[in-house]
């Protein structure tokens, strides 16, 4: 533990000009190759592409029928049909046949009388000189630019090359991305034990994996290299083998922090050159951009984050432009929004921060959910609808404050969305797969917050449901009078979406006898909580209440969980003996369950939405057989009731 | 010539929607498959993913530093440093690392500092519980859905697929389409011989090439089968050796039509069912929907037209939707922007109507010019900007009528685009080729229509810049004069693009002895002119003028070309014996050329695009040595004044 310093940040932009112009400066540019027509889709042009041909190559048939010289029928008419001898004055033809020397013009078939056993051919009205005709040319002249460099080949460019007799296309020749994935516990994926990821002695290594996909969309080829262990001198060989190997660009993943293992700067800079070192975003911060000299060769280089998302926009701030500039292609484009955060945004000044959200546009707004902000949580990418970017100069955005999100999914996926944020329950996931294979316009994006947040989101307008299962202390109800506390105005329906079975999630064999909550206070039982304002929260209180047990008494009662999975999972990994939760979360983890209730988890639902049409579709699905058995296969569900209004304010 | 039928118009959708729910009824959808992990990158998830393991797998370390139990450390603050024994109360950690058995927190290393030679840490603030750890699960629980049916893999799903140890991805199987070109004189591209092309002996076989990439695009598997003549009992034998392949959908390409030798429609009934034939759109009207009965298996079948246009505008209507149908693919979405046609667009009732246009922005508003509208013109798709579709009950589109465009390039391309309108020359292909290499941003989009054209479109602020040169007889000198008339209160700059040679172009050898004007109006010699408006009719009809030869004596006088490339082309096809144009043009091709003088080809611009950047790039590239090599490469032309403004209204 040695040595340990501080990065100096650069702000993205300022950092990749000047990577970007050092490679202008020093690195040679991948020049062009020939394609053959069947590999050119989604290249790019690299220079101006002429036609060989022209097309059509002669002037031919545009319509079935007979072929003339128009001059010769000028004096056809109605009151004097002109009558042709067939093979001398008039020729059958198909479309897209030669014309006949001599002739110029078209009649269509329709428009031609059969006399004499074919042998005349009667017409009631003059052509004019090229009518029905593809004259050669009218698409293309040959030596005619059809393609300008930098176009991206789409199906329509294939046309145009085919129709021109270009065969071998002109293109940007792809980079070449060597990904050498480092770190002395990384493992990679085919050849890991599952036994030592469990026991913490091994990583698995799938940074490579999410990077050959981005080097791929961007046109590159990636090459991914065998794992490196944290050795210096290994790092080194690594790279160089890289570069020798004709690498255009080197992805040296992970060990570009400032930690005692952590060498990519230091290993870039005695290979070469270290440009920068740490950006002024996150998650990304700890990347070091550089070049590799080897001999006459010089190699852009970039260390990367380990952390998933951190790598992620690393690749997406350096290397995907980098692949874009290379081969003149236009760098990939996200359609904006406008979207209001659900909540305050909080963000560090001198940082840019990249946050992700889910969005659900509501009575015309677009709502936005922020995601967790952790760089190791990949979920939060591929859960998320869009990206909403707090600049450097910034300590937050407010609730409600208009920002911009960039989309992760088309318009029409954010407009068919239902967005419910409440409490969180497993049948909402069940709920979306439901959706989208039925309705493949549709989806179900949730947000998880618990059952009184979903109400104030209800509340405040900002999403179309809520998940939730607040139990009324004096009545024994659920959710009813919540709902007329927090939604006073708002007229809602209360739709059942499952009984659930309540209980003690517990260590298989539960080795602390844990059996009713007065055990929870029992010495030596280590508990884990959720949050405030969830529904199994508001249980907890009102039965440790009921019994007389102060929450001091409870071991734990502070350390919180957001979602039932996680509670499972923090008994699963010994960090707590027990949590609360429901069945089909212990069920899932292999883990015992010991049962305290039934609850109702309801949908709560803006009665206005009675009539739009994804509430219809999410109606659908719920009140189908095949997705009540799939809910009752997870376990410790009851679908009596589910689909059914059970109440309306 | 003894069959002709008429064909019966569907309209598209409902076309769609008859085949789909015949298809639904008898047709098996391709099941699912598993893919590697490594090749998922752009598949469809077919089913819901859960996580296979947790991830993180353990409570790991966030940051580099020491590892504690947080109750431990309570008692640490400044005035009281706490004093930690290494590897009994604190152990030093990497990120990323399992927690020690009892630790639950982790202090970074820049809080910790190291007495008695290493062994003894001490830190002067306490550690609450889980600070810095990645605890178990933080991104995902084992059995959690992580995908859900219908997601298209990116790399973000990528990352979470290999997070979640799935490596092995339950995705849509990629549907299986056979391409069966058809045609008694279509041949092969890499098998047919240039000299059968010019003689019109063999037609160039390319719409599979375009096929396979549409279908490529939409996730399908395209599978291209050899030519097949226009033979019933060969088609037939083709369609059902396609099916027994294993193909999930047959695509029949030419021969849909009702022309004596369209086998298409029939050969389909004969094996099964024809459920449309003719569809009311341009292009694209006679396609054939149907199914293939053979044993057990029904397959759907489409018969495609062979006119490019109208064959890609069928398979994007029914093919591509089919694929994404069965994929649980959203279909292909395109950007859609209001834009005004600068010309009134005539459309036939009944039909809807599918226009490619080029489009610019100007002034903040988008303008559309209509290209080419032949069905056979596959470069009025890849030139297009956009699409225009007229719909079925509509008679046309009025100039300055506001209309929706779905984009074939995205918003950024459009309004990076500097829009010409006006005269023709191959250097303004040449502008474009080198703006988007040396600014990829940008790029020239030139419509045709004469020199006076670009000045009336000009003036009605429809486009950036005009090529223009008209010469005034009285004066002799070019475009001011013309400026002054057409554009009274518009102030303008005139920029000299090239100086050029204007002249006859004829037939290698000059066969018919052309001189001089006097020589158009002998006997014999087949004139080919260029459309009114533009200026080098301006010039012919001035020559005949100052000569007195009467437009009546000249042959060809009425049959009109658009650009210099297809006057060349009309003279060497033995169209016409001469025309006039510019050398570069006759160069091109290969034919004689007889100067008759040099004129002045200019931009006119107006002065309030000075700053536009797009413009200034424009300037950058005009007056660049580079780009007045190239012209001089090309024949014909003089760069001494090139980028010169050689006047200002």
């Amino acid at each position: 533990m040695e040595r340990h310093t501080y990065l100096t940040l650069t702000a993205p932009e300022e950092a990749r000009e000047r990577w970007f112009s050092r490679i202008r400066e020093l690195c040679a540019e991948p020049e062009e190759e020939f394609a053959p027509l069947s590999e050119a889709l989604h290249r790019v042009i690299s220079r101006p592409v002429e036609a060989r041909r022209s097309s059509p190559a002669f002037h031919g048939a545009a319509m079935d029928g007979i072929a003339v010289k128009a001059e010769r029928t000028f004096s056809a008419s109605l009151r004097s049909p002109l009558r042709l001898t067939l093979n001398s004055d008039a020729f059958w033809i198909n479309t897209g046949h030669p014309l006949p020397e001599g002739t110029n013009a078209v009649i269509m078939v329709e428009n031609v009388n059969v006399e004499d056993e074919g042998q005349t051919l009667v017409i009631e009205k003059a052509a004019f000189p090229w009518q029905h005709v593809r004259k050669l040319g009218e698409d293309m002249v040959a030596t005619e630019i059809i393609l300008a460099p930098g176009t991206r080949v789409g199906p329509y460019e294939i046309g145009a090359l085919a129709a021109a007799g270009v065969t071998s296309v002109p293109v940007c020749r792809q980079p070449r991305v060597a990904i050498i994935p480092s770190g002395s516990e990384i493992v990679a994926l085919d050849e890991i034990r599952e036994e030592d990821i469990q026991a913490g002695r091994a990583l698995p290594e799938f940074n490579s994996h999410v990077f050959s996909a981005m080097i791929r969309e961007a046109g590159g080829l990636a090459d991914v290299h065998p794992v490196v262990p944290d050795d210096r001198s290994e790092l080194k060989a690594a790279l160089l083998a890289a570069v020798e190997k004709g690498a255009d660009l080197v992805v040296l993943n992970a060990g570009s922090s400032a930690g005692s293992h952590d060498y990519s700067a230091q290993v870039i800079g005695e290979l070469g050159e270290v440009l920068v070192h740490g950006i002024a975003v996150m998650p990304g911060k700890p990347a070091a951009l550089g070049i590799i000299h080897a001999g006459e060769r010089k190699v852009p280089v970039i260390g990367t984050p380990g952390y998933p998302v951190s790598a992620i926009v690393a690749m997406e701030e350096f290397v995907v432009p980098l692949l874009c500039l290379w081969q003149k292609r236009e760098a990939p484009h996200r359609e904006k929004v406008e979207a209001l955060p659900c909540n305050p945004i909080p963000s560090r000044p001198g940082m840019e921060e990249r946050v992700r959200v889910k969005l659900g546009v509501v009575d015309g707004r677009c709502y936005a959910v922020p995601l967790p902000r952790g760089a190791g949580t990949v979920t939060s990418l591929s859960r998320a609808d869009g990206i909403i970017r707090i600049p450097r100069d910034c300590e937050g955005i407010g609730a409600g404050e208009a920002v911009e999100a960039e989309l992760l999914r088309t318009r029409e996926q954010i407009e068919g969305a239902l967005l419910a944020i409440g409490s969180h329950d497993n049948t909402l996931d069940l709920i979306d797969s439901f959706l989208r294979r039925t309705h493949p316009r549709f989806r179900l994006t949730s947000a998880h917050v618990g059952s009184l947040g979903g109400l104030l989101a209800l509340q405040r307008g900002q999403c179309h449901l809520a998940g939730c299962h607040l139990l009324d202390e004096e009545s024994g109800v659920y959710n009813q009078r919540a709902i007329r506390e927090q939604l006073p105005d708002l007229p809602v329906m209360l739709v059942r979406l499952v009984d659930r079975e309540q209980g003690f999630i517990l260590m298989p064999g539960n080795p602390c006898g844990i059996r009713s909550f007065d055990d929870l206070a029992r010495d030596g039982v280590r508990f884990i909580n959720r949050q405030r304002g969830s529904g199994t929260r508001v249980l907890l209180d009102y039965q440790l209440k009921k019994r007389g047990i102060p929450v001091t008494r409870i071991a734990g009662y502070r350390d919180e969980e957001y979602t039932h999975m996680n509670v499972a999972a923090a008994v699963l990994s010994g960090r707590a003996d027990v949590g609360l939760g429901v069945r089909s979360a212990a069920n899932a983890l292999g883990l015992d369950f010991v049962p305290v209730g039934v609850e109702e988890y309801d949908l709560v639902i803006p009665r206005r939405y009675r009539n739009d049409e994804r509430m219809i579709a999410l109606f659908e699905v719920i009140r189908s057989q095949a997705f009540k058995e799939s809910v009752l296969a997870m376990g410790g569900y009851g679908v009596d009731r589910t689909g059914d209004i059970v109440w309306e304010s």
